[in-house]
């Protein structure tokens, strides 16, 4: 392995590690010296990748934002190979998403919520990705539905966070069916005009 | 002033600002001691009140509840005198509330995603508050709409759960409109069964 490629493996490694960590235990209750002894690396290595746990949080959601858009690609082409359309697949992705043994809800909803500050370039990041996260659902809705359907969206997304948030205080994704129909009901209501 | 008396101020003072300071700054930023200084109260008085900081928390939830019932039933009765449905109040007050400088979003949205454990009492009193509130909810929506209504009512509350965390993210009170909106046309449709 070249030096290049070693320092490029140490800080995926503690990308990894921090995102796992993270997003079952808390940005706040995991400390830096946690993600060093479970990724395995000198607390040196740590600090010439990221120059402060404010740094990492902001890196650790990114890597998630990349993780997240290539698995629900992945899930929804799986659900489309079997006939559904790009909409139905989009909700079987998210109600196997929010049925995982360690759904704890959006890293980006939990991350604003424990920053507890809007200035913060963590929240800032998610406030994005929420506006990234609308548009891909914005897509979806046209390919499936056509372009009426648009006026649907807005409300869409908003359903789509509330099952988010719902299915980790209750436990279950029975929100994700809730989420679904309503959104069927919406979108005919759209194409109606 | 009664001992009694004494007690129960010092532990509505705890209450007060350990719940102003969670709700600004986190659960988990904010430690006992800073709760100690700002409520001007004794080391030992806040433990004779609360054993742990895991009871404070779970104490200033309950807290939150009834502050938030009485806040929302108020804001409902002044909108509901201008003539409003109390649906139609029940979403002037929430928009208001989204726009209110301090707004953070859901408290218990907020703890859980903190506490990042659903067996913690607080996670399951947040559950237990969901609960509560879908169900105030529903009792809006058919005393304004009628008993069919009702069958719109889950997604009328995963509408609402998506526009408190929307508002947070966004910095503005969109979502109300957007839910607001959709919940009119998923009421219509369940009328007409």
């Amino acid at each position: 392995m070249s030096k290049a490629q070693k320092t490029s493996s140490a800080r995926k490694r503690i990308l990894e590690t921090a995102e796992k960590l993270f997003y079952s235990e808390g940005i706040r209750s995991v400390g830096i010296d946690r993600v060093i002894a479970e990724a395995g690396v000198a607390k040196m290595t740590l600090y010439n990748h990221f120059s402060s746990k404010d740094e990492l949080i902001l890196e650790v959601l990114k890597y998630r934002e990349e993780q997240f858009e290539a698995w629900i690609k992945q899930a929804m082409e799986r659900n489309q190979s079997k006939g559904m359309s790009p909409l139905q697949a989009f909700f079987a992705s998210i109600r196997s998403w929010f049925k995982k043994a360690d759904y704890r809800g959006c890293s980006f909803i939990n991350a604003t919520a424990e920053l507890a500050d809007s200035r913060h370039a963590a929240s800032q990041f998610s406030t994005e990705h929420k506006r990234r996260f609308r548009e891909m659902l914005t897509d979806i809705i046209i390919k499936s539905e056509g372009p009426k359907a648009a006026a649907a969206a807005p409300a869409i997304h908003v359903l789509v966070e509330g099952a988010i948030v719902t299915s980790v205080c209750e436990g279950n994704a029975e929100a994700a069916d809730i989420a679904e129909q309503a959104a069927n009901i919406l979108i005919a209501k759209a194409k109606r005009g």
